[in-house]
């Protein structure tokens, strides 16, 4: 007896969350002695609570083939954790009420963290409310912090944006520093983990190439030693360029980007880590700068993503159907890395509750000594994840990125519910 | 009787400058009878002054050919204008000095306005000082503000760059925007020209698509109405994407940029116009931002740079040889534009003295009456420009961007030069 799947986006979207929304929907309709509707949440897991559920069926298989290049989050995506059940129990009981209300018995939740830990709670929860709901968790996310999953779907593009970004803009200045700019500070995310900052790293494949210093959340920022640095790499190589994670901080443990500097009116600090890194070589050593902050362009770069990740993000929504299907429940679909030259992967259910809330931190091994750059072993484990090219299709010089119908389903509830 | 070229970069680089100086180099090599030894200058004409010359002969066929795909100077490049004569009467005379001991008798400026300038310069005092030289004007900028060209090689590829980062971010906001961020602003280059945030406006296909607001510098910025449209994009959308330009100025016509925020020791305000607008929106209407700004990677990107851009700053680069071969000087290689659909282009040479020290601003039908956008007529414009795709080689995940030799060229010359 078929039941009616629900799939969800969850968190800071990603350039391939969607070609794991793709993997999701084609899989599951290809199973349909098991999976009857699928149904995804509009902006994520607020759309179960609201009832606010959209009927995938009403997409066409070009239209849900079309997910597979299409970066941001097609159903929409929210920042909502539910907490335990004793503090979150209304949540969790009107969760259950409409996965009852559309005979929802398969719940796909696509996410970090946050989302890992919830797909466990409503598994738990489903089953104590006499509900039992197969839940899944599709791992997403670009600070690759996950546990248990050897790399994060959304990472691997994220890095290869950043590590072409860095490159690209090394050969600029480089071009212009005999008599002009000599500083570029690129920042990029990562608020605790020092991934994406390491990804720039692989651009510097000879000495001397771009970036010269990486500064990462997970070393403190020591002004004298970065200066020095810095100074050394001008003398030496005409110039110096810096990735730099929005994360770092001062040897307090404060963020650089929170460390109170006003403006005339009072305000915060507007600017981001970049441009404070980016004076404070002025002030101290007179190089004339550039910098960028990359925001949302580096997770958003479909046009560049790595062929590795659009592979891996497809493979983890696939295989958390199958795992679905299959009867089990609170287990995340986890990439696994089985050798490293030749690059081979494959992918594997963990349990949810080794997961949940746990986060990932870089290895020390893949930080160099001093502190400024990444190890060899580091290369090893991040070049494989930013391998090939999967380029979406253009039309007027521009990817030609679709828009699905989202036909919302009918609602069947007769309370609405107000999101606390 | 052979003659010896000079070739050299000048200014900002961009994604094809490279590609220009192979279209010079290559058409040179195939001209043995009026040219001999193909040098350039290192880090531009400060290298003619410095008597710091490459010998481009050194480079094999396909080091050549590989920078038609490499982004940056690939010889290096500065800023360094020569007034008239009687001001930098003793650059000119060093100038004349080195090419004649070099026997260098076709100049290649590669640049925008200023180079052409220049290069109309020399073409003149050359022949007053009695060694002409044939100098000929190869165009060059990312802010298309030459006169006398349809558009400037370097233009393209930013504008399909800032075009697709537009929309690509557009696609993340609109998707997280519900529940958490709304408003998205990119900061594009462009101090006096709006070429480039004009660009970011293609992104724009149908109602509603980011971007949503574009503030260019030639309409001058009006608080009041600016947010207004803002909270109504919000209203009606549900988020507002904006491009904004470096060069955005207010009702006094002082860059914002400038405009005097200090931190908390006095010093100016670090970041650029970007987060100034989002913490603007934020303090006014209350919602929560993101913002980046590409700096240098938006004209750095080779990895996405437009086939046309290419394909034109090729052409500008071989014709520039063609014109010097048949005689002619005190030209630049222009883009003329004979059809537009289909788009179809020829190079012409035009007079350096029509085109020295003018800019080519925006006209005034390509800007929407409400100046938030940009017209049909601008958008006829501007989408050949950043048409098809131009793919450089990858290795290891990243664009191979080949490095040359750079072999110097021994000095003839007993007296050095100390650069003013």
């Amino acid at each position: 007896m078929p039941r009616n799947a629900f799939y969800a986006q969850s968190g800071g979207v990603t350039a391939v969350i969607n070609a794991s929304a793709c993997g999701v929907i084609e899989e599951a309709r290809k199973h349909k002695k098991h999976i009857g509707r699928i149904y995804a949440g509009r902006d994520g897991i607020i759309g179960a609570l609201t009832e606010d559920l959209i009927d995938t069926g009403a997409e066409s298989a070009a239209a849900i083939a079309g997910l597979r290049h299409t970066p941001g989050g097609a159903f929409g995506s929210c920042r909502y954790k539910l907490k335990s059940f004793e503090q979150s129990e209304a949540q969790y009981r009107r969760l259950i009420d409409v996965f009852r209300a559309h005979d929802i018995g398969y719940f796909f939740y696509n996410g970090g963290n946050d989302s890992m830990d919830t797909a466990n709670k409503v598994s738990e929860v489903s089953r104590a409310l006499g509900y039992p709901v197969a839940c899944i968790g599709v791992p997403k996310t670009v600070d690759n912090d996950l546990a248990e999953t050897d790399n994060c779907p959304g990472f691997g593009s994220v890095a290869k944006y950043v590590a072409v970004s860095m490159r690209e803009a090394g050969m600029d200045v480089a071009s212009m520093a005999r008599t002009s700019t000599k500083i570029f500070v690129l920042e990029v995310m990562g608020r605790h983990a020092g991934w994406i900052t390491a990804a720039c790293g692989l651009a510097a494949e000879e000495a001397g190439q771009a970036p010269h210093i990486l500064l990462m959340p997970e070393v403190r920022f020591d002004e004298a030693r970065f200066l020095a640095r810095v100074d050394a790499t001008v003398k030496k190589w005409g110039y110096c360029t810096i990735a730099v994670s929005e994360g770092l901080q001062n040897a307090e443990g404060k963020f650089l980007s929170e460390t109170g500097l006003k403006d005339a009116f009072g305000h915060a600090q507007l600017g981001g880590v970049a441009p404070l890194i980016a004076q404070l070589v002025k002030d101290k050593l007179g190089y004339k700068y550039h910098w960028a902050v990359a925001d949302y362009l580096q997770r958003a770069a479909r046009h560049l993503a790595s062929k590795t990740d659009v592979l891996q993000a497809y493979a983890v929504g696939r295989e958390a159907v199958r795992y679905a299907v299959a009867g089990k429940t609170a287990v995340m679909a986890a990439i696994k890395r089985t050798s490293n030259k030749p690059y081979r992967w494959k992918i594997e259910p963990v349990a949810l509750s080794k997961v949940a809330n746990h986060e990932k931190m870089m290895p020390k091994k893949f930080i160099t000594g001093d502190g400024f750059h990444i190890t060899q072993a580091c290369r090893d484990y991040l070049l494989p994840l930013i391998a090939g090219v999967d380029v979406p299709p253009y039309r007027n010089g521009l990817p030609a990125y679709p828009r699905l119908k989202l036909k919302p389903v009918p609602k069947k509830l007769a309370e609405s519910f107000i999101i606390p």
